[in-house]
């Protein structure tokens, strides 16, 4: 098994824009347990794009590709697959109608240009589209599978499920995996606790990668015996687990946003969020969990000084005294956050985010924290890199990350 | 000129982690005038490396490489490009001693290992790394000028500027360039207005992309003459301004929020927020901005109904009678916060964001943004598409354009 994938559209190498809908494949065929072995990129180009796939089909026994099947003339998917297939492009009549109607239902002009949709390489199937007006293509192997989905996400997400159970070649179903996220280790300690368990043996493979929020841990169930997997997958989690106790944050699919909110609505517990340099991302961050509502009250955003007094009670001469990036100033936030908003936790930030407002005794990157419940408050200092954005990201994982930590202390 | 980049990594075809590297080398390409044509991802493999390298060599001009060049066996970047240039590998005993001076100076254990990063290709040229141990390696052309760096992101930025000067293929200096958000017109309206220049003639490059928050319009110089592309693109950008007008919500490289708080602070007039369904990401973007808090003085995340009703003041009766997602609730939202926070503008965003919690009259999607001043509140209702993540995002654009248009409508 070797997937590949290409992603077509000019628009994706101008100006260095991500190529979303390659890094959401990937994660699809991962849970799956197949690994993409290679992505390219190309722009609108037929010869170019033509090459690529044919050099991909002759090294994969799958491949997916996105992009390039609108109606305009830069849209020259159908027409390169064709030519890397020596096969001509044919019409159907029955699709081209159904394809001219569904334009039409939509309230849209039917350019003459649509025509070239109803259009495919000789030997592919279509494959429908429920949101959009391309068809798919389907290109069955044996040797290479090869599937074409539109470059507009949405469709190309609401096609893959569909699309992807006529691909004979590909896993049906979840591949056994774990996930651990670990916070609050620097990953040259997280490494020296798994290190031997990191690699692929025949059955799972365990792979360590920085991410936001700490460092993720993932393992993996490989090779044809599922159940055999299964049970190595589990036993190296539970290692896992043993060896990192509660520096795990987060396991499975969860975010630490989510662990969080789910531990307080288990617990029938509120929040509420008091925030000065992350300016509503902690907020963001919470309310990013579906059913947030549950345990989310609401917060004060206290950008200005005037606004920490007036709604979170804040005395202005310690302000003055102790400056608004201070222990005592991320204190009185999380405290005056609870008492107003009446919820049992509340969390604070406040810090220099940059890139200016440093200096020597507070430089960019200096953030206090802190999480009030009615046992006491609990601050935490932290020196942050990177830029503004890093930072302020930084702040939030981390304040969720006291959070946990706090949760977890305090006990069911 | 071709440009083509290859990231090497195989944690970069694992879950589908994002190439970020390549993504920042495409923007500073752009910022020059060299488009990227085509981008490949390859994961740790020797032959792959070598096979992708070879073949980009044989197509491009220019081929930037990020990644492998660390000092474990994963990392074989160096053999691959030796290998593709059928080149020996070699030693200098000078740059060797300088390598293990440096990770000695960093504290760094010195392993076995660290040789390798001394080794390169014969014919190649090593790239200092100011922040790191590895350093890159340049292989100068014609017909193929070849640099790789390592995949550390801040170790690639750091050492990027100072390489590029040595790539003689590439034009010093930006290449004159003019950038539009469109807000508030559909894709095809924009199209309609422009289309006549969209496309490449000699001298520049118009492109219409969908953006976060719009319609993005870049117009680029292109071909040798730089001041001739500069009056050419010009010219197009005042066409774009006179044919859009009002409909240009940011331009160059500001964003929709930048553009929001640069009038404010000309105008020296102040903001608050008061957020639902955004649970606090407007002002998040907001304070994206550095330098906001000359405008923005906070808000108020009043996601559960009783902190509308304490926070900002609603009528718990209209509250009940309207529904939270309505209009009268996203105008006392909006009038609220500017009450409460004594701000001269203030804006409110209440919607359903799903996945749960839509009905046959409110359906998901369905939001209620509002935007209050001394000279009274506008609102306006969204019917977003989207997953959660994409109707909040959406929704903070939104409330942002609001804001925009009312300050243009208002005046200096």
């Amino acid at each position: 098994m070797r997937a590949e994938l290409i992603a077509i559209g000019s628009e994706l190498l101008l100006f260095g824009r991500p190529d979303t809908n390659g890094d959401w494949i990937a994660r699809r065929l991962a849970e799956r347990g197949v690994d993409v072995r290679r992505r390219t990129i190309v722009g609108d180009d037929e010869h170019e794009i033509a090459e690529a796939i044919r050099r991909a089909r002759a090294r994969a026994t799958l491949l997916i590709i996105t992009g390039g099947l609108g109606p305009t003339v830069d849209d020259v998917t159908r027409e390169a697959l064709a030519r890397s297939l020596d096969a001509p492009l044919v019409t159907d009549a029955r699709v081209r109608e159904d394809l001219l109607a569904r334009i039409r239902a939509r309230g849209y002009k039917v350019l003459a240009s649509a025509d070239r949709q109803a259009r495919y390489p000789q030997g592919c199937e279509l494959v429908r589209n429920p949101v959009g007006s391309a068809p798919g293509l389907l290109h069955r192997g044996p040797p290479c599978w090869t599937l074409v989905l539109p470059g507009v996400p949405g469709e190309m997400r609401a096609m893959f499920e569909d699309a992807a159970a006529h691909l004979d070649v590909l896993p049906a179903g979840a591949a056994p995996a774990a996930r651990f996220l670990v916070g609050g280790l620097p990953e040259s300690e997280v490494d020296d606790r798994v290190s031997d368990l990191i690699g692929a043996s025949g059955r799972a493979r365990v792979t360590i990668l920085a991410a936001e929020g700490g460092v993720e841990l993932h393992v993996l169930g490989t090779g044809g015996d599922r159940e055999a997997a299964r049970v190595e997958v589990a036993r190296i989690a539970a290692e896992i687990r043993a060896r990192l106790g509660d520096a795990v944050g987060a396991a499975g699919d969860e975010t630490l946003a989510a662990v969080v909110v789910r531990t307080l609505v288990e617990r029938g517990r509120t929040l509420a969020v008091a925030e000065s340099c992350t300016g509503g991302l902690l907020g963001g961050a919470v309310t990013s969990v579906p059913g947030s509502s549950a345990a989310f009250l609401g917060g004060f955003i206290v950008y200005a000084n005037a606004m920490k007094v007036a709604e979170l009670g804040l005395d202005p001469a310690m302000l003055e005294r102790e400056g608004a990036v201070s222990e005592p100033v991320a204190r009185a936030m999380a405290e005056g956050a609870r008492t107003r908003a009446g919820a049992d936790w509340a969390l604070s930030v406040t810090g220099i985010a940059g890139p200016d407002g440093g200096s020597e005794s507070k430089p960019v990157g200096l953030v206090w924290i802190a999480a009030a419940s009615a046992s006491g408050t609990r601050a935490r200092r932290l020196l942050l890199g990177g830029d503004r954005a890093a930072i302020r990201a930084r702040s939030v994982s981390a304040a969720l990350e006291l959070l946990r930590r706090a949760l977890k202390e305090e006990g069911p």
